[in-house]
């Protein structure tokens, strides 16, 4: 099951440097563990924001859920979740 | 290049259903034709609604213009793109 | 795979009584062959706007698109769909 | 008379982890405490966000207004409510 | 049970003077056979604006929708719908 | 003059709780001197929101301004203001 | 009783070039009827765009949407009214 | 030049009373001064809101900036600024 | 003055081809006519969108109406305008 | 490659005055910077407002978020990214 996340980052102005530098360190370890399980397939950069954009292959709703809420900076993102099916124009079978 | 480009269909109601199927049927043809280019990586459905989200990989932003403004439908749809880079966190050098 | 989906119907006011009798009378066939086959649980009325919020259970983001783009007002609605997953504070292991 | 309520956690960010985690117990005892008593029905979380749509069964507006400001969490909720009624194309005759 | 309700026209432009008039005649009959019964409390007209603000005292979420759907102009017109309850400041018991 | 009044309350998160009840005792003093003067004709909570729609009939803008002014929470509200005139299908001649 | 008014056009796209005209023209009799009472003080072109913004003063709310609602094009306008009062630090003791 | 300007004061509430009392009167002395030289011709306030609508009349759209930033609650308000020019419906040569 | 214009296209969909057509035609050399001025300094298409981003340099909030009101597609767009002044940290004296 | 971007400053209300200060000197001498390179064309006011429009010409995506994410204020700001290309209708060969 394919999603399309897209998450943007408030930063909260009232975090001093090293809880920002914790934060960052923290989010970076659990998503590239997740990456590292192929469930989180692409991570991208929104260029010029503090978002990204994600595409995740898992097997459920809770599993999207597992992984996402896990993120040290998840109470602090406006995420939107889209999920995705097959295209009748898309000329390939799968998904991915 | 890569851009995550979202469009929603607007199908006018003053069509009537041959007009409709027309303008369908060519927007597959064109949709596949640059699909087999393979600068548009991935066409997907989103689950539920009139739009798609898709993946295009392409040599600059007037080539994304080109391929989007090819749609026959293309002033019919609201269109989002975002433009993409690599994120300091993914573990693939490559984007895609 | 539990959705919850908040369909606004927006009638093209284009069409004569008879297309929007004709229309309604085929969505109310369309929607009851789902309710029947127990994959569309509830479809309940919003109070005072022409508007539905539903709740399918289906086996996967692709027959769910194949229920909604099967209604003939399908592409004359704003639909909203929610994914939903369990709850760490529900009572009930199960999400119906 | 039945409500579906959609509430997005907006958790602030000036709370340290001792008072986050007293709020999120009592915010549990208390959304169980309305479950067992039959009037909240379902409790869905919504895949991927900190936000929840739930479905209650109550007297009347005063008690689901009881009910929901009775969350330690409430006045930190974005909180939409939708009142239901039944629909001409349901198949059943009851809400729930 | 008090329901607040705001209804902003939408009308259509391809209707001529004609199918105007014969709507607006029908929709001031329909209004004033609700206001007549007392379940339509207040009939105000936002000064500036094509909408009016509506207080109704109905029966039921049902009651609500079959006045609000009974009138001929409610396919093209946007309704908010808001449910009220007692302000625990109120000093009157009663809410009308 | 006649103005429907809706206030959305934006509790700030870095009130201890002594200041939130000193305010809310503030808040309902100040409501219900101007109910006592006929004023503020209706106060209603929305069910289920942090939220009121009020009535005012006031003698200028000028006194709905120094009315809700003088709340302790106006400057954490978002405050939507209409002002309200006879409706053509009303079949009150008097607006309250 | 002063109000600021801004009003965009949405022409329908359906008109003729001689309907478009005829409204045209009664638009500008109408709005220059009541520039000539006193009643509508301003009458501003947005730069850039098909909007106006407009200053009246006028005895009550009644009046004002009076003014408004006899414009030709009043059905195919998205208004926004803001009624005003006197500010603690303006200078001039009288609002225009 | 002529502007019509909006602006809403989200009110920081982590100030305390005497830093908002002295942000206040620094307030006033700055609106005061600009209103004093002519350029600042009305400072409504909307009525029911803590915003202020104002018309200015400028020599450049760097003396519109130049005094809008001299405010010192600038960064803490939400601010709309519409350009102006002869509207062809005006019977007032002047803009003011 | 420089101003920053971006503008939407909503392309009628009751149009025909010719007419279609012949709007365009007109809608370029009417651009063309005024880019030729030297007052209209950049025509970008937005990568994607059947949208541009547009700087004009004019003498007066009069002078750019009167450029963007005798574009043929301009009751049919969507405009915003941002009027712009120098920034205190550009290294640049001129905005151009 | 061109963008457009608009960045809309929201300045914490927590930082004490020399926090503020420091991050403004810090704020020019990066955008300076990349001035200086030529990468950053335009920088410019949005006159009003706490906002700038800028206009930066980059060899890739990736650079452009190199440079806006250098911003001290970066996660501090709304930011609105627009990638441009060729206008059909652009009588200049050139995008600058």
């Amino acid at each position: 099951m394919i999603y399309v996340v897209e998450m943007d980052v408030r930063l909260p102005d009232t975090w001093d440097e090293d809880k920002v530098k914790s934060f960052m360190e923290r989010e970076r370890e659990t998503s590239q563990k997740w990456q590292k399980t192929g469930k989180w397939k692409y991570l991208w950069r929104v260029a010029g924001r503090y978002s990204n954009i994600s595409v995740l292959d898992v097997e459920s709703p809770d599993e999207l859920h597992e992984i996402l809420s896990s993120l040290p900076l998840f109470p602090y993102m406006d995420i939107k979740v889209t999920g995705i099916c097959r295209h009748p124009n898309a000329i390939n079978e799968n998904l991915l």
